[in-house]
């Protein structure tokens, strides 16, 4: 067992959105300083006690950063890989490499997790139109062409139908090495956020349940209306994952419901966007968690005290703050983004109900 | 109806300790920026955007930070006139001066409570040997002699029995002004944080129950052990300082509980420490109360959800942290100080039952 970080040591975030924000404000309260690195708008900057803005591929601006931090945590999985070893030669990356590794690349991902015994869709890998017409025989009519890394919300992706050009659809990814995905008929979408502690201790959030607009996570509902047997294997797959990376951190693991049973959409390495609930409905939220796990600590209670809605606060949607606050079932939680775009997440706002 | 501050300003705090450290964090929430300004080290410049080290009365400094701010509040009560003076030339301070004015100086909270008809312990102004022999004269033989400005935790005080030598009270003063405050025999303290909101709504925190060690607060408990009926006294009186002072902002207001009913001890224009289990306890906690005021925002539900016992975290009581992690029970709120001094607040604990 290590010894927890000293209180008054520096957290290395690499990533400076909403997420390195609220991770940050979690470690000041846990009495450590954060040193966020992001090479475009930070918001995390305002709640972070340093900011260096550099492209991760800024070898000189990383090695500062590294010797400025004494643990380095992340809030997106899209760092380069020769800038997490450029940080891994001084110091531990928390969670560690594998995990990056293993949700950086979505065939990866799923080969993993099929190791794992664990279910996703069925998946092909594809480069070509030969070999999308073959995955496409294989898996079937339906299905959804991704690139294998990088995308998110619905970027980077092609909706396949019976109808749909090979051809078309591959010109769609420029080249990008995929993978065809099986589409799923699912009832629900379900996500898990759970924690892993130095120590291997383990500590689940209760399943969200969530919706998309447009490929963006809309709201996020606990409890979930599933059956209490499928909570449970959600829970169980999570801890799985967790424990087979050796994982340090919190990981958010997104479900399909089908009738049969749970499969495994995708995971995520960090704090995520459905956990944000987590906020106001928990003893202890999923940022905090995290900076328990990667510092160290015990992890908190992730025990479920209310119900509550989460609901993301896109583009203009943040100018309802206001509103908002008349609402006494309402938590606010802003980003201080000082650009609004359509769709881009502003801020989060949990109803919180049935405490 | 004045509109809502528009989300990214700047709110200016004077002073950067940890009460401005937990308002940046509750501002941020909010979606607005903090700019705090402090001569000495500031616990609060790790979590706010901006943060400008210069003394109270360096007008230039000053001028500086008004500028970039678009509203200003304090996190204590003693900022020199002449720099509120400067500041309010150009911007608003919340809560406004009378507030300030009253509370800088004992013998005027007094007065300006008693006016108002709300009891406080018996006092008289004192200078001189001769005023203190008049005053316990009039007074009694059992009183606390207090500077009439500054001092807190103790500090600037001398208790006063039968057997004190009233030249050497008035020599441990060191000539200033002073007050003897007759001594109220009490059964306990229990202290209100209320806020009023730009509009003149009011909403009060459940009274807490404070207990001291050496003249430091150490525990607040909610609920207080006291009769309904001198709970709903404590609030009515709050509600009438805020009024009468047309407040914008949090009041803390300090009661004793005697035989006769409660005589407020005193005030102060901000967030409290004894208000800090509102954080855990409450849906929307004093910090954000506060900022919603300043911002002119609605005020949040204040209803408690939880019993809460808050214990300050005292010099080297902060090495507890890690142990008290691993407390389901306890919410940790490290201040982030990086020298611990013995009696010096370093961080606070509340630990949340019967939610």
């Amino acid at each position: 067992m290590t010894e927890p970080l000293p209180l008054g040591s520096t957290i290395g975030i690499l990533g400076g959105g909403q997420l390195a924000r609220m991770l940050s404000v979690a470690a000041a309260r846990l009495g450590y300083r954060c040193h966020v690195f992001e090479p475009g708008a930070a918001p995390a900057a305002d709640v972070a006690a340093d900011w260096t803005q550099a492209r991760y591929d800024d070898a000189k601006a990383l090695a500062a950063f590294t010797k400025s931090v004494d643990v380095v945590t992340y809030e997106f999985e899209n760092v380069p890989a020769e800038s997490l070893d450029l940080i891994e030669t001084h110091l531990p990356i928390r969670p560690a490499r594998a995990a990056l590794a293993l949700s950086q690349d979505r065939l990866t991902e799923k080969q993993g997790l099929n190791d794992l015994g664990v279910a996703t869709a069925p998946f092909k890998a594809v480069e070509t139109v030969e070999d999308l017409d073959a995955a496409r025989k294989a898996i079937g009519p339906d299905g959804i062409l991704k690139t294998r890394r990088l995308g998110y919300d619905g970027k980077g992706q092609v909706r396949i139908g019976a109808e749909t050009s090979s051809a078309e659809a591959i010109a769609a990814l420029a080249g990008a090495p995929a993978i065809l995905e099986g589409f799923i008929p699912f009832t629900t979408e379900v996500s898990v956020i759970a924690a892993r502690g130095q120590d291997g201790e383990v500590v689940a959030f209760d399943p969200g349940e969530n919706r998309h607009e447009g490929g963006i996570l809309y709201e996020t509902v606990v409890p979930a209306k599933v059956p209490s047997r499928l909570t449970t294997d959600a829970v169980l797959v999570a801890g799985k994952i967790l424990n087979a990376l050796d994982y340090v951190g919190v990981l958010g693991v997104e479900f399909f419901v089908t009738p049969n049973g749970l499969i495994v959409n995708e995971i995520a390495p960090r704090v995520h966007n459905s956990g944000h609930w987590t906020q106001d409905g928990c003893i202890t939220d999923q940022f905090e968690q995290h900076i328990r796990a990667v510092a160290g600590l015990p992890l908190g209670d992730g025990r479920r005290i209310a119900d509550v809605r989460m609901e993301n606060l896109l583009g203009s949607d943040v100018t309802r703050a206001a509103e908002l606050a008349r609402d006494p079932s309402a938590a606010l939680h802003i980003y201080g983004k000082t650009e609004v775009r359509e769709g881009r997440k502003m801020g989060h706002v949990n109803f919180v109900t049935a405490r």
